[in-house]
C-alpha cells in the first residue's frame, strides 16, 4: 500500500476512497448481505441466519490491512475476506456461519463489488464531467462572440470564433457523459454464478435469488454470469477511455493557447499550484499537466483491458486480476484529468486581444481561401491560384497585409476590379465578420448542448441504492 | 504498396479490397460528386458543373497508384486527387473545375470517404459475425445437452454443459453485432467543415449543402464538423476492439479444448489448411491462430486510436495521419478473425466422449463443492471441509472416485449417513444432472439468442446508398 | 494512497517498500545531501550550510503522507519536499536553509531519487531472477533427461526432453539479467542540470559539482541532463518488459503443463495459496497466475514510457509525471511476477510419467517427420509425403501405434523394406532415444548458462553506495 | 496487397520495398540454398542437390503475388514458397527435390528471412539516422551560439542556447545508432531448429550444418534455437521504439517552435509538400507529421511485440504470426519518421531574431532565478524570494522589463545595491551571456557528438553478405 506516490497528483481523494480497501471490502459485504436475505427469502438458508450474516457485514469491523496483506498469499481478496466474515459470523451464530457465501465463488463478489463502488466512481466522473460542461458553456455563451485563429496541422489557417473553438470542445464531453450512462446500465449488473456460472448449487432457486440479489443492490440482472464474457464491463471502460481522449484534447488545446507566445487562453492561478522550485515567477498549466499525463496513460489501459479480454473458459488465469488492477488505475486517472479541468475550467481566463493580435501577425494570408474563391469564378481556378499565391509572396516579401496587396493589385486589373467589389474585399479580411459567421453556424448547436446539459444535470444517474429515495 | 506479405493470412481478401485504393479513391470521388450536386442545388455553383465534375467522380478514370505514390509527398491523399479531379474536369468543362472541391479540405474528403467504406467493412464484419453466432448456436441446439469440464483458472472447476459453453460465447458476439450497429449510427456520419470547420465560404447555403450531401450518400449529418472531435469514431473502434476481445476469447477456448491432451473440440479439416512443413500430419487450428493473432494486435490498435484522440486544435499533426492508418489495420484484422471463425464454426468438431472421459479422469474432485454443501449443514461449515479435504486427499492417494471414498466415509459416520441420501449423493456425482442443471439455466438464453440472432439477420443494416431499394 | 488493493498480490512488499514514500523521500534527501556537500566542496555554499543540510536529510524526520499530500497540489512531489527541508534546515541554521537545493530543480532531484530506488528495485529483480533460473536449472540438471512433447500452435509436435525445454526458459532469464545490468549502467545517472538543464547559476563549478553529486550517490555521471531526453531510462523499462515477457512464456507453458488433462508439472503446493472459494480441493497455479498478470500488463507500461518520450523542449507537461507513475507500475509487476516463479521453481513438480503417457497417447504420429525422411531418398519427397499421410490415417481410424502400422506396410513393399532397417524404424519411435537427442544438444549450452548463473550470483551488481564495501 | 493507403505517406518506398514480398521471398530463398549447400558440405545431402536447390533459388523465377495469396489459406508463406520451390527443383532434378527445406521448419525460413531483410532495414534506418544528425550537429556547429528560450512545462524558463538545444537532440539518436547496433548483433541471428528446434532429423551433422548456414548468410549463430525464445528480437524491436521517441520528441519541438506566433524554426519549404487544398498558402511541418505519426504509433507496436513474447510451447500460435506483422509495421514507421526528419534537417531554418523577440517578449521574467540567487545571501531565501515576486508583479502590472524595475528597486534599497554590483545584474540580463554559458557547457559534448557521429559514418555496420568486399 505503498507504491503510489506518483499517483497522487495525478488522481484525486475521492476517487481513490472509492477505490480504497474500506469501499471496496464493504461493497463485498453488501453482496454477502445481499446474497443471504435472498437466500433466506426463497428459503435456501434460515432467515435467522440471514439475520446474522447481514449484521457483520460492516467493513469497519475487520481489520482490513490485514485482509489486503492475505489477499497477497491467496490470490484472491474475497477469500481473506469470506474466511474473516465467517469466523465473525460464528462468533455471534455458529450455525448460521455455514451459510455465508453459500453458492457463489470469489469472482462473484469481487465483480459485483466492483460494479457497486464503480457506480460511485461513475457519479464522481459525471458530477466534474458537467461541471466543467458547465464552465466551459459559460465562457461560450459570454464571450463566445470573439475571433480567434483556428490553426490546422500546428498553423494558423483561418479565423474561427471563440465560441465555435469551444463547442467542439464540449460538445464530445456530452456525449460522453450521455455515453457512460449508457454503457453502465449493461456493465453495472450483478454477478453471480458460482463456481462455473451455472448456480449449481442453488437449484431451482436460482433465478429468484439472483433476481432479489440485483434489486437489493439496484444492479443489472444479467441473463448468464460474465465471468469471462466481459464485453459489456470493457466497453464501459473504453468508454472512459474516450472520455479521456476528449479531455486530453482539450487540454492539449489548451496548453498550446497558453504558451507566452500564444498567450490567448490561461488556467486560473491557484495558490500553491503550478510552480517551480527553480523559477518561482512561472504560472505552470497543472490541470492540463494532470489531463495530459491521463490521456497520455489511459489508451494503454483500455488497451490492457482489451488484451485481458480472453479469459480462458470459467474463469482466466491472470487476465481477469490484471483486469481488476488496471480497471482501478483507468478509472482514477479519469477522475484526476476531469476533476482538474473542472477546476481550471471555471477561472479559464481568454485574452481577447492576444487572440485579436494573432489574427493580425499572420498579415491577412489566413483569408487567402475566401480571396481565392472570390476570384476564381472570374479568371478560372488556376489563375486565381496563381494570383493569390503571388499575393502571399508579396505579403511574405514585403511584410505587408494581404488586404493592402490585394487592393493595389486589383486596381491594376480591370478584369479582377470588376469581379470584386470593395465591400466583399472588406468583409472578406474583417475577423469580427469571419467570427460571426462561425458564430451564426454554432448558435444552435451551443443552445442544444446547454439543453442536453441541463437535462443531464436535472437527473443524476449513478445514485447508490441506499442513497435513493 | 509492397510491405503486407504478413498481414495476408491474418486478414481477408474482401477486407482488404474495401480499405483498397480503388474502394477509397471512389468513395473520396463519391464524396466529391454528391458535393458538387448538392451545391449546384443550392445555386452556389452551375447546374452544368455538377454534371461535368459527378461524370468523371468514378475511380477507374485515374491511375491509382500513381495518386497513392503523390500522397506520399503531399501529406495527403486528398490532395493529388482533387488535383487530377480538377484537371480532368478541365479537360471537358474547363468552367466546372473551379468549381470541383469547392468550400471543402482535404480532410472533409478523406472523413467522409472513409466513414463510406467503414460501412463496407461493417458489413462484412456483421455478415460473417452473424455467420459465426449461427454456427455455434447450431452447435448448442444439437449438442447441447452434453456434460462437460467447467475449468477455472486453468484447471478443472465443475461440470457444465456444452449449451452453457457455448451461449457463453455467443452472447457477447450478438451483443458485439448490436453495439456496432448503434456505435456506426453516431460514427458514419458526413464530414464537411472546410478548412476549420466553419465552412467559412459557404455563405448561408451551408446547412443545405451538408443536409444534400449526407442525404446523398446515406451518412448521419452532425451538428457540427468533427475534424479533431473523434470520440464518435473512436468509440466504434473500440467497440471493435471489444468484438476482437470475445472473438479471442472463443478462439483461446477452442485452441485449448483442441489439445490433443483435452480432445473436447477441434476445428474442422480443410484441405490445404493448418498444415506443417516439418510435420505433414498436424492439424493445426488454424483458425483460432488467425483470431488470436487479431486478439493480440487489436488492443493496441484501440490503445493507438485513443492516444491519437489529441487532435490539436483545428486539424491534429501527426495523429490524424496515424490514426487513418492504423482504423485501417484494426478492421483487417477483425475482419480476418471473425471470417476465419465464422468458417470454423461451421465445422466445429465436439468430441462428447472425451467431454465424458476428461471428466471421469478427475475422479470426482470437481464435484467437492457439492458434498461439501450437502454435508455442512449437518456438521458444520468448518468441519464439512475438513473432511471434504481429507476425502480428496484420499482421491488421489489410493487413485480412486471421490464418490466411493465418499460413500465408505458416510457409511462409517452415522451422523454424516442421516445428513445425506444415497439418491442425493448419486445425483451430485452425475454428469448428465449436472449438465442438466445447466442446460436448464442456459435454455432461455439461447432461445433469446437465436432470436436476437434472427432479427439482426432479418434487418441487414450496413447497406450502402447505391445498393439500397 | 488507498487504490491499491488489487495491486497487493501481483506484487511484494519489498518492491512496494522500494518505491513507497519513506524510500523515495529518502532517495530525494540524499540528493540534496549530496547537492549541499559537493557545493560546499566547489565553494559554492559555505561548508556548515552543507553539515546543517546534509544533517536534516532524514526521511524519518518529516511527515511523509503530508508531503505526499501537498505533493497533490503542487504537482510535483519535489516542491513541498525542498520546502519542508528548507523550513527544518531554518530551524537550525537560517543561514543554511538559503542553500537549499541550489541551482538545482525538482525534476532534478526527482529523478535522481528515481534512479536511486531503482537501483534497490533492480537488486530484488536481479536476486529472484537468479534464484528462479538456480530453480530451473537444477531441474534440467537432474530432470533433463525425460522425454516430453514437444508442441507447436498447440498440438503435439515431435518428442524433446526436459532439459532442451528448461533450457529454452532458462536462456532468455539470464540473457535478461546481463542485459539488464548493461541498461542500468547507462540509465542510472545522476540527473543535475537545474531550470533548463544549463546548471545557469553555478558559474563554472558546474562540472565538479555534478561529479562530485555522481560520485558521492554512486550514479553515472551524463555528459549533459536528460531532462527531456529519455532514451537510456526508458530503454532500461523496456528491458523489464522484455524480462516479463520472457517471465510469461514461461508461466503460459506451465499453466499449459498443469492443466489437469496434460498434467506434466505443478507448481509446489504451498499452504494457503491456490485456494478457492468454491472448490476447496482446486489447486491453482498461482504463481503462474501473478506472471501472467504481470506479462499481461507490462506491454502496456512500456508502450506508455515509450509514448511519454515526447516530453516538449526543457521539461514535458504530463508526459513527465505519466513517465513517473508508470515506472513505478512497471517494475512492482515486474518483481510481482518473478518473485512468485522464482518461489514455484524452487518446488515445480515433474510427472515424467506423464509426459510419457501423452506421448504414448500420440501413437507415434509425432514421429512421421522422422519416418518421411527416411523414407524419402528411396520413394521421393512427394512419394514419401503420400504414404506417411496414408499410414497416419490408417493410424485415426484403426487406433494403433504408427510404429506398427509402418512395419506392416514396410513389409507389404520390398522397395521400401530395403530402405529402412528394422532397427532405423525402432530407434525412431523411441522416446528415450529422441530426447536423448535432444539432451546432446542442449547439454554444452546448459552448462554455459550455469556458468552464467554463477558468473552473475558472483558478483551482485545493484549495490547501493552506502552498502558497498 | 491493396490496403496500404495510409502508410503510404507515413512510410519510405525503400522500406515497403525491403519488407516487401520480392524481397522476403528472396530471404527465404537465401536461407534454402544456404541450408542445401551447408546439407552437402557435410555429406547430409548430395552436392549435385544443393546446386540444383540453390539453383533456382531467385525469387524472379516465382509468382510472388499467388505465392503470397497462398499464405492465406496455409497460415505461413513458407509452406507455399516450399512447395513451390519443391516443384521447381523437381523439373531439373527430381532426385534433388527431396532434399529441399530438409530437416528445417517453417519457422526457421521465416525467421531466418525475417533477419536478412531487417539487416537491410537497418541499413536504411542508420543511414539516415546518421543523415539526420549530420544535418542537427551542422546546426549546432554555425547557428549554436544564438540565444533561445528554454520552456518547460510549455512555457518560457530560462534561456539556453540553439547549440544546448541541438545537442539534446542528437545526443539521444547517436546513442540509438550505437544500441542499434548491438541489439543487432544479438538479434539478427540464424534460426534453424527444424520442427522443435531440436534438429532432430540432422543428427550428429546439426551443428556443423547451423554453423555453415549462419556463415553463408553472415547472421550471428546461436546456442540454441529461439522459436519461442524471442528476447534477442523483440529488445531489438523495443530499441526502434526508443530511437522513434526519440525523433518523436524532435519533431515536437520543431512543430512547437515552427507555430507561427514562435517562429523560430522552420522545415524547409519543398515544392509539392506541405500544402493545403483550402489554403494554399500553408506550409505545413510534413516531415513532423511523419514523424509524429509513428512516434505516435510505434509504442504500440513494442508494446503488442512485447505481449507476442509469451508463444506457446515450441511454436506459438497467433502470437507467432501476429508479431512478425507488427515487426514490419514497426520498422516501416521507423523509417519513414527518420527519413522524413532526416530530409528535413539538411534544410532546417533557424531565426534568431526571432528567438530574441520571444525572450524579450518576457520582460526578464526567465531571469528570476539569477535574481534571486544573487540576493538571497545578502537578505536570506524567504525574503528574496518575496522581493522578486514583488517584482514580477511589477513587471506584468506595469508592462515593464524587470531589468529596469529591479535597478530601480535595488536603487530604493541600500542592503541589496550593496550585494548587487551593476555588472552582475547586466550580466544577469544579458541573453547573449547566459546563451554563452550554455554553450560553454555543452561544447565538448558536441565535440562528442560529431566525434561518435564520424566513427558510425566511417564503419558502415549493416552491410548483407554478399555485398561486403
Amino acid at each position: 500500500m505503498k507504491s503510489m506516490v506518483f499517483e497522487e497528483f495525478l488522481s484525486t481523494p475521492e476517487i481513490q476512497a472509492v477505490f480504497g480497501e474500506a469501499s471496496i471490502v464493504q461493497a463485498m459485504m453488501d453482496f454477502e448481505a445481499a446474497l443471504a436475505r435472498a437466500a433466506a427469502r426463497e428459503g435456501l438458508i434460515p432467515q435467522s441466519a440471514a439475520v446474522a450474516i447481514a449484521g457483520v457485514c460492516r467493513a469497519e469491523l475487520y481489520d482490513l490491512s490485514s485482509l489486503v496483506q492475505a489477499s497477497g498469499r491467496a490470490g484472491s481478496l474475497a477469500i481473506p475476506m469470506v474466511k474473516k466474515l465467517t469466523e465473525t459470523v460464528a462468533l455471534f451464530d455458529p450455525q448460521a456461519a455455514s451459510y455465508v457465501h453459500r453458492g457463489s465463488t470469489s469472482q462473484d463478489v469481487i465483480d459485483t463489488a466492483m460494479a457497486l463502488v464503480t457506480r460511485r466512481a461513475l457519479a464522481l466522473l459525471e458530477r466534474d464531467l458537467l461541471r466543467l460542461c458547465d464552465g466551459l458553456l459559460n465562457l461560450a455563451e459570454t464571450q463566445g462572440r470573439h475571433p480567434m485563429l483556428g490553426r490546422t496541422l500546428m498553423q494558423p489557417a483561418l479565423v474561427t470564433s471563440v465560441g465555435f473553438k469551444l463547442a467542439g470542445w464540449v460538445a464530445p464531453l456530452l456525449r460522453c457523459a450521455h455515453s457512460l450512462r449508457l454503457a453502465a446500465d449493461d456493465a453495472l449488473m450483478l454477478q453471480l454464478g458460482g463456481a462455473i456460472g451455472t448456480l449449481a448449487v442453488m437449484g431451482d432457486g436460482a433465478d429468484a435469488v439472483c433476481r432479489h440479489v440485483a434489486q437489493d443492490l439496484a444492479l443489472g440482472l444479467p441473463d448468464l454470469p460474465w465471468h469471462t464474457q466481459r464485453d459489456r464491463w470493457i466497453r464501459l471502460g473504453a468508454e472512459v477511455g474516450v472520455l479521456c481522449g476528449a479531455l486530453g484534447k482539450i487540454a492539449n488545446d489548451v496548453s498550446l493557447l497558453a504558451q507566452a507566445e500564444v498567450g490567448e487562453m490561461l488556467e486560473p492561478s491557484v495558490s500553491g499550484r503550478g510552480g517551480s522550485t527553480a523559477m518561482p515567477h512561472k504560472r505552470n498549466p497543472v490541470a492540463c499537466l494532470v489531463a495530459l499525463a491521463a490521456a497520455q496513460r489511459t489508451p494503454f489501459r483500455v488497451g490492457a483491458l482489451l488484451g485481458c479480454m480472453l479469459q480462458e473458459h470459467e474463469r482466466g488465469l491472470g487476465n481477469n486480476q490484471a483486469e481488476l488492477a488496471e480497471w482501478v488505475g483507468l478509472f482514477t486517472s479519469a477522475h484526476g484529468a476531469v476533476s482538474a479541468l473542472a477546476e481550471a475550467a471555471a477561472g479559464l481566463q481568454i485574452f481577447p486581444e492576444r487572440m485579436r493580435a494573432n489574427i493580425d501577425a499572420v498579415k491577412g494570408l489566413v483569408f487567402t481561401e475566401g480571396l481565392y474563391m472570390l476570384v476564381s469564378p472570374a479568371v478560372g481556378k488556376a489563375e486565381a491560384q496563381r494570383w493569390v499565391e503571388q499575393l502571399s509572396h508579396q505579403v511574405l516579401e514585403q511584410d505587408r497585409q494581404l488586404l493592402d496587396v490585394a487592393r493595389e493589385a486589383l486596381a491594376a486589373d480591370p478584369k479582377l476590379q470588376a469581379a470584386v467589389t470593395h465591400e466583399q474585399l472588406q468583409a472578406l479580411f474583417d475577423p469580427d465578420l469571419v467570427a460571426a459567421h462561425a458564430q451564426s453556424r454554432v448558435r444552435v448547436p451551443l443552445q442544444h448542448l446547454r439543453e442536453q446539459w441541463q437535462a443531464l444535470s436535472a437527473t443524476p444517474h449513478f445514485v447508490p441504492a441506499n442513497e435513493r429515495a
